[in-house]
């Protein structure tokens, strides 16, 4: 991504106080150039509890950015769960496991009744690539329609579909790129024109994926078009994936899932982050005619992927997350947010549903410099959307009125 | 895999007993027909502790199998690990940690001093999968090299050099098989020969990827020609990459990894399965040169790659692997046990280093049963190799001496 960044840059590594710049340094020597830190001055966070973090000399932060911690920082029901379980045994698929039987009832008990099969991976990542190829397969398409600014994840296939990865030119050559919500161009018009567009270079559409809150391209939970752009996809041949990665369980405070707002029916739905609040487990849920038209061509077997652990964290996050009335307060508390935000005058657009808002400053270097002064500041959050000029409000769902009012009042000192 | 194979024929579930075929049942509506069971009647096992594993009605196992919890079932040290640190804190890369820069200074300790950077995935197919996307860039070339019946893992990118997933119609078109090990064809000459056609294609190599103990072959441990394959790939501009995530941790009995037997220094070399034993912790290590290279063109962030647990875990573990000498262990019971299958007459060629043994029978019929009579006498183990023929006994890395003769005599049992 060019232009200013809420990364540090490692040429400051020089100003930082001896103890971070020696860590800093250690770690550039072995983890070499791919890494990334947060921030001008990096947090070095040892624990956490709910929705607030500390640092290694004590400092408390709130934690406004983090969803995979979902139902809070090192929720005891999670950790007692993992605990549990690794105490007994850790194991893979293919020996019986009542868990995962459960789990995977429980969790197509929150889709609609048409996607009745699970399988799981490790990251959002493995269950994008693995959507793909089951759509691939299914379709016989190998055309693939994205956003703008589209980010679905890191493997080699989804790289090729994710162009906030490394801008356009690395994008697949089976892949079309269409102007994300936000611009002045209707989505559904823009997908028909894709659609359009792969015809003519004889390329059969297998899918449109949509994370179905636009995170990457600036947070858009309601989008017009889009049930015309699955509509346009689907006429066509091609199936709907809604990557439901980062504003699925309950982020957008209505029902568990972001294509609900639509009355959509997807034909995959992938699901990760949050899922095991912080555990390595992710899954593809679709109608069982979709996986066993890929079964019959190839097969799968993820060796961590629905994992014992894995299971166990997963299914307390779940529990979690209903017990204690988490996306409710998604809803609440996100509402008394948004609507705060919109009155502060801080910001232009303020977009959002539940805990996922995009608030739009003048500027990336504006958006940047807030970022890094609520760090100083103890408040963690980041920047986000095609230009990098909106504050990415995103914390874990136990986020309170009381922690929304620090956030406010922090960030009124920070943009007056 | 077309004929006989080790897994349970769901056309069978009428025949289980009442609650072992409800849950065979309920499984199979919700996780569909990509997901395969272990054994002609399915083990559903519960607890584990070192080399031994129960099922639900408390029966015990030897598991001679299980290469994932490498340290040993539900290792103490590892369960205290990762419960001190979730109970702590699970986060991301992007904040600076000690934990994560302490173990990769370890593991790279392990390494020959020119592979000093690592990058954490979750999956070892995660890890494959970014070591051919680095080799592609650094290198310009599209070309890899693998063996007959590879198998790197499943994201789409990698299942087009396995093989063994779906067969030759499922591989790459930028893909070149060659013989494996264990044919008449000199390993080394055959990927000569594939470097020639890549050539006459107008392919440039990018890479030839090995698993160093060329497990889903058949386990060769020692295949002439390795060096003359690796060299060859080198001369027309490839990299090769060991892929270290079967043989590597000690499971050989003699250093760390695979390719240690044959004096090479890999450009890239990927780890996975047994590095937290049985958190998903994977990762690709090169030298930081062409992790440079590979960060000027793309980025690369993964969620839960190197994750405050899945670190805790991976360090306890190889703390428990030096502590409790695992690999000489393996080296020990490894060659008892290797002379005792060769001594026992019941197999063709018996192969293998350390705890990884592949013994072949006269047919993939009788290896398959062989494996069901096991499980039956309460010994777990599998069938590999491309006719699936041979045994493949690949147990916790603190099998004993008594766990050996146990096998031994159950073998004899069952194939006399």
């Amino acid at each position: 991504m060019a232009g200013p960044a809420t990364y540090f840059d490692p040429a400051n590594a020089p100003r930082l106080d001896a103890p971070v710049r020696d860590l800093v340094e250690r770690r550039a020597r072995v983890m070499g150039s791919a890494y990334r830190l947060f921030y001008d001055d990096p947090v070095q966070l040892v624990r956490g509890e709910g929705t607030k973090v500390y640092d290694v000399d004590g400092v408390e932060y709130l934690d406004a950015y983090n969803n995979v911690p979902s139902v809070g920082h090192a929720h005891p029901r999670v950790t007692a769960a993992m605990t549990h379980q690794a105490g007994l045994l850790t194991t893979h698929t293919r020996y019986l496991s009542e868990g995962i039987v459960a789990y995977a009832e429980d969790l197509l008990g929150t889709l609609p009744a048409a996607i009745d099969n699970i399988m799981f991976t490790c990251t959002g990542s493995e269950a994008n690539d693995l959507a793909l190829r089951i759509a691939k397969l299914a379709t016989g398409g190998t055309g693939v329609i994205v956003s703008a600014n589209a980010y679905h994840g890191v493997t080699t296939e989804i790289a090729g579909i994710s162009p906030s990865l490394a801008g356009i030119e690395s994008v697949a050559e089976w892949a079309r790129v269409v102007r994300a919500p936000g611009t002045d161009v209707d989505f559904g018009e823009a997908v028909e024109a894709a659609v359009s567009e792969l015809g003519v270079f004889g390329i059969r559409p297998a899918a449109l994926i949509v994370d179905t809150v636009f995170a990457s391209d600036g947070v858009y939970p309601d989008v017009p078009g889009l049930t015309r752009a699955v509509a346009a996809v689907r006429r066509a041949g091609g199936l709907f994936i809604a990557d439901e990665v980062q504003p699925g369980f309950g982020r957008l405070g209505h029902g568990m899932w972001g294509f609900e707002r639509y009355g959509l029916v997807p034909d995959l739905v992938t699901v990760g982050k949050p899922m095991g609040n912080g555990q390595p487990i992710a899954a593809v849920m679709a109608p069982h005619g979709l996986i066993d038209r890929f079964n019959e061509r190839s097969r799968y077997f993820n060796t961590f992927g629905g994992s014992s652990v894995s299971i166990a964290a997963a299914q307390a996050t779940l529990d979690v997350l209903r017990d204690e009335n988490l996306i409710d307060n998604a809803r609440d508390v996100g509402a008394y947010l948004l609507e705060a935000l919109r009155a502060s005058g801080h910001f232009g657009e303020v977009r959002g549903a539940g805990l996922f808002i995009g608030a739009q400053l003048e500027s990336a270097e504006r958006a940047v410099k807030a970022v890094n002064d609520l760090r100083e500041r103890r408040v963690l959050l980041s920047a986000s959307g095609a230009g990098n000029d909106s504050l990415k409000i995103r914390p874990p769902l136990p986020f309170s009125r009381a922690d929304a009012d620090r956030l406010l009042t922090e960030l009124d000192t920070v943009l007056s």
